[in-house]
């Protein structure tokens, strides 16, 4: 099994995880928690959506907690900048990295942002363009890669078009999302191998959810094709708060203890993790999906 | 990726998934569920097992369960057997396989047999001839393959001492146990490449628990390696009551998912699956960890 020898692991927690979340996270604990992650080894943190608050209530807060919390040195901060009026709280906060988004499937894209995929890419040049104007580095997350909730299967040559349009406006890494969690190993290395082609490993990140139970196994099979950045939620937050196995995110907890019995580095502290999964899972008043913290937590 | 066309699943939720759960599953409703599975394509179900009910209360009913049940044809229906005891049982109800059981580590074998390795081989003789000699075929259990709650890491040269030994006593089958789940897909590569030096893979099973997220995972890099036969419990049932997110087996439909969507057959009927898992779920009545299931749960 060729496995790289160390990974880049990018904390979605506190956007990806909460955004999803029924319960409200007070402000105060979502700077703290994100000040006890960015002591724990990660150097990429997203930490929270400067949408529209009317679309996403539980990131309302974004400015206050993008001012709030401290910047610790060699950590990168970034937060979900979905056009100019986004910017504006973004630049106003000074975070260090913006993330476009958008979806790799017309239907999810229309649903999501409420416009066509080609009418998208004028709308996120001017993001990108603001963001390389004002120094920033932009992300851009495409959702619906391995398949959509309304198209059903993904055409990989639509993510991809989806994909090389995005880096060619700018963004300096492409993180893949397989949104609803339905990509299996095989689909992973079949759509890997297609995009590989096209787009160096090193602008490429996967971005799971374990919503079948496959995440660890997709990584696998990134790995495998020298993917060396992934995605992750401490404690696997974003699931369905009714149903304690449809996981959300990869669990950055679970993604880590596997990497590590595999001798892959990711200069992650695990019982830092688990400690800061802790404190969010108290705030959340639910067991969260990771395995890993919920084996701390009981059995 | 090589993956075999297709792959046998053995259930083995009735025995190994309800003896770790804490509800009692009253004795018409296990008959009810064992015959609903028979009816999902499923070749071999474990049904109980014959172990002396003061260790085991929860399948206290082994003899009950075994005459009760319906024996559908073509279907193989095993049940545990630890001695010469329970081995009347099990020949008086006539089911069609006898599974037997030891660690590869001397603690947990000591803790969960009370025997030493090398003493736990006649009493297993002793079943095993019995068996052959009634006609009956006999699977073998190893567990603690990859790792030991009392010793840690499993040398695999003993694990591998255990399993020969087993082979020579008679058994068709070797099922190799990840008994507290904790392997990675790089542990489970590198035990079975010894392994597969001196076993075929024909002779082996892997039996893996999602402890810490991992067991698809590891599934994959068995399958990538030539193993086509599979242990899982429905539902995921085993975990620990109390943890959602600490599953006990791998569950049998997310394991099936995954494969069917990797185009390796298994003839189960995913749809009849659930269904059965959504039966044992309400009489366990609280969320099974499997993936599959909460998708359809919930969200």
């Amino acid at each position: 099994m060729k496995l790289p020898t160390s990974v880049t692991i990018k904390e979605v927690g506190p956007r990806d995880g909460l955004q999803n979340e029924k319960t409200v996270i007070a402000t105060p604990d979502k700077i703290e928690w994100i000040n006890r992650l960015s002591r724990t080894g990660l150097k990429h943190i997203e930490v929270t959506s400067f949408v529209n608050p009317k679309w996403i209530p539980p990131l309302a807060d974004s400015f206050e907690v993008a001012m709030g919390i401290e910047r610790v040195e060699g950590v990168t901060y970034s937060a979900l900048v979905p056009n100019m009026r986004g910017m504006e709280g973004f630049l106003k906060a000074n975070l260090d990295e913006v993330a476009v988004f958008m979806s790799a499937t017309e239907t999810h894209n229309q649903k999501n942002i409420n416009k066509a995929i080609d009418e998208t890419f004028p709308v996120l040049k001017e993001v990108i363009d603001e963001a390389l104007k004002n120094g920033k580095r932009v992300r851009g997350y495409v959702s619906t890669v391995f398949g959509c909730p309304y198209e059903g299967a993904t055409d990989v040559q639509q993510a991809l078009y989806v994909s090389q349009k995005l880096l060619e406006l700018g963004i300096h890494e492409l993180s893949l999302g397989d949104t609803i969690g339905v990509a299996n190993p095989l689909q992973v290395q079949r759509v890997l191998e297609v995009f590989l082609r096209e787009i160096p490993a090193e602008q490429l990140a996967m971005h799971f959810h374990d919503t079948r139970g496959m995440a660890l196994a997709n990584v696998v099979a990134s790995l495998q094709l020298g993917l060396t950045t992934f995605d992750g939620a401490l404690g696997g937050l974003g699931g369905c708060p009714y149903a304690p196995g449809a996981s959300g995110n990869v669990a950055t907890d679970d993604l880590v203890h596997m990497l590590h019995g595999m001798n892959v580095q990711t200069g992650l502290d695990e019982a830092a993790l688990i400690a800061s999964a802790q404190f969010m899972q108290d705030k959340i008043g639910r067991p969260l999906p990771s395995h890993t913290l919920q084996t701390v937590n009981a059995c």
